[in-house]
């Protein structure tokens, strides 16, 4: 073997050196200069500045306050058994662990375990196991009343990887475009920047409670196609994230003949599907309402439906699950999508069990039921709870409005910020509700993300909180932001804005 | 709020669409032919044809045999056991559990749990929860020798996401080239057209148990820079995947050296470290070469550093967990790897916490630690003496050669495929090497993976092999393996290539 340095034969080398010279190498071998400027120009708004800020201070304080991190709610005690027995599968026939371990866990993990040889450390089909993808499946039936092939399911680790793929899939270059409301989940505007693509926002209307309004679609599409850009699809996120509005299902309609008309694909995400707080309102799958519009539509809108199970009242967040099913994709392009998933071999065992859990959950008469209900009903009304306290608190501030949380687990409350503060934040060349949350969470601990992380009108500015602290300690959160914002207000509102 | 097919004036949308009449719009919202053609000509031969028919094949026959699927393999007892309890809070102080589990695992989990207060349904630090990076921190130094900083350490969902963000954030355009061996694992080719880069080529030398030569790499960054091409970093799989060699220190130096002249970022998949078979071979991690060099390298190289809980004997593949190291990366760029990690929220925290324990496992004198030892033996003296079968019964067979499986879980042996055999694939339009494995597969049930999945030299034709199957059936599957092989040869060996 030649050693380093070792030439083949001088000659060789000293042409190749001769005609390699004139090439132009980077200076440095790594450098943010020279990477990707997508990858650069990526902003990814709710693990931004102020959540780097609030684990510092997690780490220093040791006590878990943060966003998305609901520490206080315990985790549904099934789901957890069935999981801890698929972990250490020795427990099945263990004559101890059946006096602590319900007959229903022990005989879930072992249908799971029989049915998974490998059992959760061996690699799965790379769209999810079979028999973890029809209980997903038995579930999607159950709710929608509307039969699921498990060929259009895919089990992934979290709803994020259907985003890449479709971002990935679809974007070919600038001139596509995906319609995203704004304000928007920010995992939107990331991957469509990641992937080299445009986002053209739909602006949502405050004014009517966050719901779409077709005008602004079609201003924008036509604005797009006008500028020579391809319009491929339209994310629709129901209930809202940030904005906690729950689409009426004639909305939703107008949403999918929307997509027939301009060639679109729908993206809808429903991962707050089971939380819906609102009298009136209820959860209706864009695949139930594009099975039962009847006409062209359900043949042909191509649509792909997004859940996990970091929300709802289970919020296991931390174990990453999730699936997606594609409605009226051609087989081509499932064929493509099954090839993505198999680039990342699986999604994890424990995340595609607990996603079988949440959409199978036990039934009446079995013996965890009664339990089950109860932690779930305890979740979701203590989140009904604080959805309203919330909102009564926002209402009650000088300059802040807040519309209905009616699912999700958000509020974005409308904060109207003086002049003299507006202008402070543009000196230190930051939007104002960033310095806003910044302050807030120096001041108090309490931590939220800037509207603007999130898109909103110009010239508004709002904030989104969540609904997730104990309910124990939602009074004193209230008051505590309360105090705050009188204290932010009372500094600028006496100012004019200039130095 | 506007219904579908009202208009805000009609002459506004009789002007807008004189406007955007001209504009062509795609004439379907979904096919393959508008797909990013990135996706669609990204390739992955270990989840291919063969692993679908071969999934097809166990779906009917309810048994586990396929590659990377260890099935006969148990898991470690006291990884189980920590992550059991994980899973179950409550067991930690459950007397019947203490029954159940030994007291140093119920303290591991405990620890764990008190590192992450929301336990493993909590999104942790994008980079994974800190009580567990110290843990595979902690591994790194031990191994080593040298100190880890917890900041250069991202904990993540197998070892792929860190070859995705690599190759997302370095590839900007297909005049960027990643140097990758051939063979090479299909991952690196898959990412890099998935990223629209370009792959550059380096063949490993079979001749000298395919160690890593000079010449070829030189020659390679020479005509690619002649051709305008920058060349960003070089890939190295060691042990090799699916090469199974183990390479030298001097050759590891070389290459160090190599990306320090050139200026090239070093990703070294470094997943297989524990699994080593050869006598006097060991596994040197990059980053001990690189910092005990004590040059200009040791300070200037970038170095990626890849491990994984999918390898070694533990082979915790479904529950995905992994972990990159970077090694002299500017901060700017740890950021923007960070926002990248950041947009997936968080590795899943069975896997975090899997990853943590292979790197830290029981010590000498802990309760466990005898059981621990005894299965780690097991395993890897099996797998020792499977490497030896398998090279020795390819190498008896007429037109195989094998070269010595130092290191990995794979065979890579030659195969001298009759031109009757060459020419009767090329009427199927297929490579010799994908219709002998489809064949072995259809005969035998046996899964390999063709060598023109991972690339070959031109005109030689090879198949990958594991060396998983149960010990006790490796005997009964190399003698239908040898009696398939003969019957292939048999078939063609008489014809002469021409129909």
């Amino acid at each position: 073997m030649l050693a380093y340095g070792d030439r083949r034969t001088s000659s060789y080398d000293d042409l190749l050196e001769t005609l390699t010279s004139h090439i132009k190498r980077e200076p440095e071998a790594l450098s943010v200069k020279t990477l990707n400027q997508n990858v650069v120009e990526a902003e990814y708004a709710v693990r931004g500045a102020i959540a780097i800020k609030s684990a510092a201070y997690q780490q220093q304080l040791k006590e878990g306050k943060g966003d998305d991190l609901p520490f206080d709610k315990k985790p549904i005690t099934f789901f957890r058994q069935v999981l801890s027995l698929c972990e250490y599968r020795e427990l099945l026939d263990n004559e101890l662990a059946a006096q602590i371990y319900p007959p229903d866990a022990i005989e879930r993990a072992r249908q799971y375990l029989d049915g998974i040889p490998g059992g959760v450390g061996a690699y799965s089909e790379s769209k999810g196991a079979v028999v973890l993808r029809k209980q997903v499946a038995q579930g999607i039936e159950a709710r929608d009343g509307h039969p699921c092939d498990i060929d259009n399911l895919w089990l992934t680790d979290g709803a994020s990887p259907a985003v890449h793929y479709c971002m990935k899939s679809l974007l070919r270059n600038e001139h596509d475009c995906i319609l995203c409301p704004i304000p928007q989940y920010p995992l939107y505007s990331a991957t469509i920047k990641l992937y080299g693509g445009t986002l053209l926002p739909y602006y949502l209307e405050e004014s009517e409670g966050w719901q779409t309004t077709l005008d602004n679609l079609r201003v924008q599409v036509g604005t797009a196609r006008r500028q020579g850009k391809q319009v491929r699809a339209m994310v629709v996120i129901n209930p809202g994230n940030p904005t906690g509005q729950v689409l009426d299902r004639d909305n939703q309609e107008l949403l999918v003949r929307f997509c027939k008309e301009e060639g679109l694909v729908l993206m809808a995400d429903e991962v707050y599907q089971t939380n819906i707080y609102a009298e009136g309102k209820s959860f209706v799958s864009f695949k139930k309402v594009l099975m039962e519009m009847g006409d062209d539509c359900t043949t042909s809108v191509p649509l792909v439906s997004m859940n996990s199970i970091s929300k709802g009242f289970f919020g296991e967040c931390g174990r990453r699950g999730g699936y997606f099913e594609c409605i009226n994709f051609p087989k081509e392009v499932k064929d493509q999508l099954y090839k993505l998933s198999s680039i990342s071999l699986c999604p994890n065992l424990s995340g595609q069990i607990c996603m079988a859990l949440t959409m199978n959950p036990p039934k009446p008469g079995e013996p965890s039921y009664e339990l089950f209900a109860k932690e779930r009903d305890d979740i979701l009304s203590s989140l009904k709870r604080r959805a309203v306290l919330v909102k009564e608190t926002f209402d009650s501030l000088e300059g802040v409005s807040c519309t209905t949380v009616e699912g999700s687990m958000y509020a974005f409350p409308r904060l109207t910020i003086p002049p003299a503060a507006v202008k402070a934040a543009a000196d230190q060349d930051k939007q104002p509700d960033f310095v806003y949350c910044m302050e807030l969470l120096d001041k108090t601990g309490i931590v939220t993300v800037p509207g603007s992380g999130f898109g909103q009108e110009k010239g508004t500015f709002h904030v989104r909180t969540t609904i997730l602290p104990p309910e124990s300690d939602m009074q004193a959160v209230s008051d505590k932001f309360a105090e705050f914002h009188k204290g932010f207000m009372a500094k600028y509102k006496n100012q004019n804005g200039s130095k």
